[in-house]
């Protein structure tokens, strides 16, 4: 476990080497690889690539504090799903809904969805950040125990800075919303807010009184994954990718939106196998796994090439 | 018509005064009215905001190009508006469609853009942004017969310069269409594609090959236009704008969006009073004017305020 100049919360393995060497060639000025900074995009996922998402993700902790509230004084309410596993935090339904969604069923997720869609309604864009950024403040991690603050892998924000510096443009593209991960994604992984890209609830303008607001309808704009996913990238940053970064099926279109004849980007694929400093699983992740073997796409193992996980650990 | 270090093609009006006067106060470290440069968000209309937008919007230009193209050997087609209007380049047609619709009649813009969704139905993303760079090439200005590449105001590339230089972030936030305006805002106003926020056509993600591209469906995702643009302004970039500039009615939204009770911004309405040097009108702004008067918006006169409307005269 040396530390290195580049990247430090990495062993030295091979996975390293390749990560290197792809920016050495697509920086390298005379080589046949270069890539002129102003195309150098890198899209990561959020949940499961740059922090933990399990045993559900950390936007779902949220809401459900949310979701409790609501049925509080509405005991009809509070014997429906989603909100009897809200109130009694039963991580168990909420995960098995994600995990159905992976294999093509949405009926749980649907039902939960419809459910988060509502909790917000006619709540302004700027008053939802300072509540999630007020949530975020004391959550904790319920299995890992530690702050959600510091969930972050410690290896990927080292790569966010180390291709920063060989200047690329980060960019989070996550399925998760937008409006959740800006609030904290500065903080977490020196990601500003207009380099966030996610799903969307609809927004309203309103503005009977002087002051204007931008308020949440009750419905998605749009869910930013699978296909969505180079969509959304394109509609943001008018480029295609250069390097991105996933570690489930709903990635795969944005992996591979990262390759045209011409060019082939670095695509880098999360394995979760350390359930010692983890978790270890692969459900949601099969297709993705099986395509990263049969198409060079480089798989990250988090046993094998991260020193460390979360920087202290 | 003295030489400026800032913004050079303005005169030293009351106006020009406004601008720097807000600017310094909002970057005044020590001053009640300062504000963070990560906040410093400032938004372009383009169209009559940018650069001239009469007797069409050059996008419209564009696609007349196309449409007449797709009517050439159809004779049915060809009869029929807009086809008619595209192939005979009747502006007047176009025009009187626009005015119509800045004061709530939408019927022959809803022709129209039947017309243009169709125009590009399947095809690239990549392929679209080429065909628009090879048609600025040569494409000339009806009335100014000079290149559209040269029809950008002078002043306001000075302003964005200006604001930059002042640690804020511009974008352009314009109802025309986001990739038509990427190809060319870099090379005509420095702004680069992931800072161009527009209206757009819905895009498909086509993985039938191992090549992933995007591809144009045959209707429109969102009209950024009206309330609108401050809902697409957020998505982009999560912040309320510092700067906000338009022209007509439908930049109303945004630039009231650039006031919070705690903080106001500075609102710049174009009044295109220089029928000399560009075009004199006030049609479809007569709303936006009237509320510039009552909110202490800074009314910029083409004629008074700006030294040099192309750079060249």
């Amino acid at each position: 476990m040396s530390v290195h100049p580049d990247l430090p919360s990495w062993n030295d393995t091979p996975t390293r080497q390749a990560i290197i060497g792809f920016v050495h060639a697509a920086t390298d000025e005379h080589g046949p690889a270069f890539v002129p900074p102003a195309e150098r995009v890198a899209v990561f996922d959020n949940d499961g690539t740059l922090w933990s998402e399990k045993p559900i993700p950390v936007q779902l902790d949220f809401t459900l504090s949310r979701l409790a509230r609501l049925a509080e004084h509405d005991p009809a309410l509070a014997a429906r799903e989603p909100y009897r596993a809200a109130i009694e935090r039963d991580y168990r339904w909420l995960g098995q809904a994600l995990v159905k969604h992976y294999h093509g069923d949405e009926s749980d997720l649907k039902v939960l969805m419809r459910a988060v869609e509502t909790a917000f309604k006619n709540q302004g864009v700027e008053e939802f950040a300072a509540e999630v950024s007020g949530w975020l403040r004391d959550a904790v991690h319920p299995v890992l125990k530690r702050p959600y603050l510091s969930c972050g892998y410690a290896p990927m924000t080292d790569l966010l800075r180390y291709l920063e510096a060989k200047g690329f443009t980060t960019y989070i593209a996550s399925g998760g919303d937008r409006d959740f991960m800006r609030p904290f994604a500065e903080r977490i992984y020196g990601v500003p807010p207009e380099r966030v890209i996610g799903s969307a609830l609809g927004l309203d303008f309103d503005d009977q009184a002087e002051d204007t607001r931008l308020i949440y309808k009750s419905h998605t704009e749009f869910f930013d994954d699978g296909p969505q996913k180079p969509v959304r990238i394109w509609s943001r940053t008018g480029r295609r990718p250069l390097v991105a970064c996933g570690n489930a099926n709903g990635d795969i279109p944005m992996l591979r939106f990262a390759r045209t004849g011409e060019r082939t980007g670095l695509r880098l694929l999360i394995l979760h196998d350390d359930g010692e400093r983890e978790f270890a699983y692969t459900a949601g992740a099969e297709d993705a796994l099986a395509r990263a073997q049969t198409h060079g796409w480089t798989v990250v193992s988090m046993k094998d090439d991260w020193a460390s996980v979360y920087g202290d650990r």
